[in-house]
């Protein structure tokens, strides 16, 4: 089934405990289009600078991606971030955005509306309302963040009941709810507009919430944490890409998403950039898949 | 099977962000006591004062527990504790202690000697290797703390050469280990001596960690966190109270268990003291273990 994403593609610049990269590819939408380019095929759309590099598109091309949504600006360069993660590398410090291209919103083609499913990455909730209008599309879920929580919560609250689907952090969702209890932020969250909620807790896994259903899976047991960005967008993208494969979404379905969300951030965590996620394999996918049913195998 | 604990029975002052309780029964071994009496007879060994309330006793008599490793001191009061929890109540704040007839090493008499499952609650390790002389007994288990990996590590680091089995929380595996990454951390310890280590998440959950075998567990959702003190206590009960029952530590037991473990924990967190577990049967904890299950079942 059909797939769109629309976010952002940067330039970022990241320190952590295991070195340094400077100006490599990095983005919310390039996160989540290398995880879910791995189950369907993926129409992309956002604003890049003329020096966006050619190469960001090789993995994508070879996975059958639709970047004809991608708006290349001649008179404003690429996104960039810069941050630096430290200690247990739960959360990243912003040194650094600039916001470039993205100043403008993505103009997304004609022929991405009516798309099966949708991501709107974290933009404005403005831009997100606005980008509703243009896709006109099934079931659409978004990402947030805390800056918004702040400055435009009444945009987001709007947003909210518009939305199939929320996937947003533990923290974004204590904040945006008031709620310390994330099972009653979770239910409130609901409340809010949106069938399903996932919240997503780093390294220690993902809560599901929908009416009547609630599904926990801890993080995929990897003991190599280099760089953690992009672990949310492309724990949206392998979920998002698992449920567009299948086209439904039953309980069991969306359990099998949530894995494979939760394999596809291992993956990206493992390295700097988007280096796991260019090398990754459907096959590598499943693999850890497997491994992580078997964590959570609970028989009795 | 018989099951042997040894540990603290104090008068606890606790303040939480909805209320307060002063000299509340507390301590590691009566929280234990009350979760795994639920599935097996336990025998309990410890120090008192006389000012340690008879009633304390009540649930645990009415559940078969062997009392005679009690010792009533007559010169010396209860171990006392207060402390306070704030924000997210991850962690205990701790205002005072008075440690009174902790001071002396529990005296563990004959008849305990031998018992299938021993559980060593948070002590020094210095006595926890007393006790281990006195007991002389099966699968032994054991908590520990923060203050012990600081000022008694070699005794610790000898006490983990013979256990059966350890059980603590996330940043004592991490500052034992000095791993940040906890299945790192957990791999660590296994190399350290226990065929079986536990790490206690909180509101994370918990992993189990045997060599060739991991699983995790999420925490029970509840939506109602009252006094997370004896959590992980409570979580040591049920799970030690789950395996003396069965008798035998399969995979599918230590799950069952983590299960047991996780849900005894919940019933404790919802209420002052231990008031949770005092008003707790088996049926409770089998319609929460379904719960449980639910809530974590992964088909595909």
């Amino acid at each position: 089934m059909s797939l769109v994403v629309v976010g952002s593609f940067g330039l970022d610049t990241v320190e952590t405990p295991f070195g340094r990269r400077e100006e490599v590819l990095g983005g919310s939408a390039i996160y989540f289009s290398l995880a879910s380019s791995l189950f369907t095929q993926v129409k992309l759309a956002g604003n890049v600078g003329q020096d966006f590099p050619e190469s960001a598109w090789t993995a994508l091309k070879q996975r059958g991606a639709d970047l004809s949504g991608i708006q290349v600006f001649k008179d404003q360069p690429t996104f960039r971030w810069s941050g630096r993660y430290q200690g247990d590398m739960n959360e990243a410090e912003t040194l650094k955005t600039e916001l470039n291209v993205l100043a403008e919103p993505p103009t997304v083609p004609d022929d991405y509306r009516g798309a099966d499913f949708v991501f709107l990455a974290n933009m404005g909730p403005d831009t997100q309302l606005e980008m509703l209008q243009q896709l006109d599309g099934g079931m659409v879920y978004a990402d947030t963040m805390n800056l918004w929580i702040d400055i435009q919560r009444d945009n987001l609250i709007r947003l909210l009941q518009k939305l199939d689907g929320l996937v947003l952090n533990d923290s974004e969702a204590r904040q945006l709810t008031g709620e310390s209890n994330l099972i009653k932020a979770g239910d409130a969250l609901l409340r809010m507009g949106p069938g399903v909620v996932i919240v997503k807790k780093g390294e220690h896994g993902a809560f599901l919430f929908e009416r009547g259903f609630h599904f926990a899976l801890p993080a995929y047991p990897t003991t190599k944490v280099t760089d953690p960005t992009g672990a949310g967008d492309s724990f949206a993208g392998g979920f998002l890409g698992a449920l567009a494969e299948t086209g439904n979404s039953t309980p069991d379905n969306l359990r099998r998403a949530m894995a494979y969300g939760t394999v596809a951030a291992s993956l990206t965590v493992e390295q700097f950039s988007t280096a796991g996620l260019e090398g990754a394999t459907r096959a590598d996918l499943d693999h850890r898949y497997q491994q992580l049913r078997d964590f959570v195998r609970f028989e009795a």
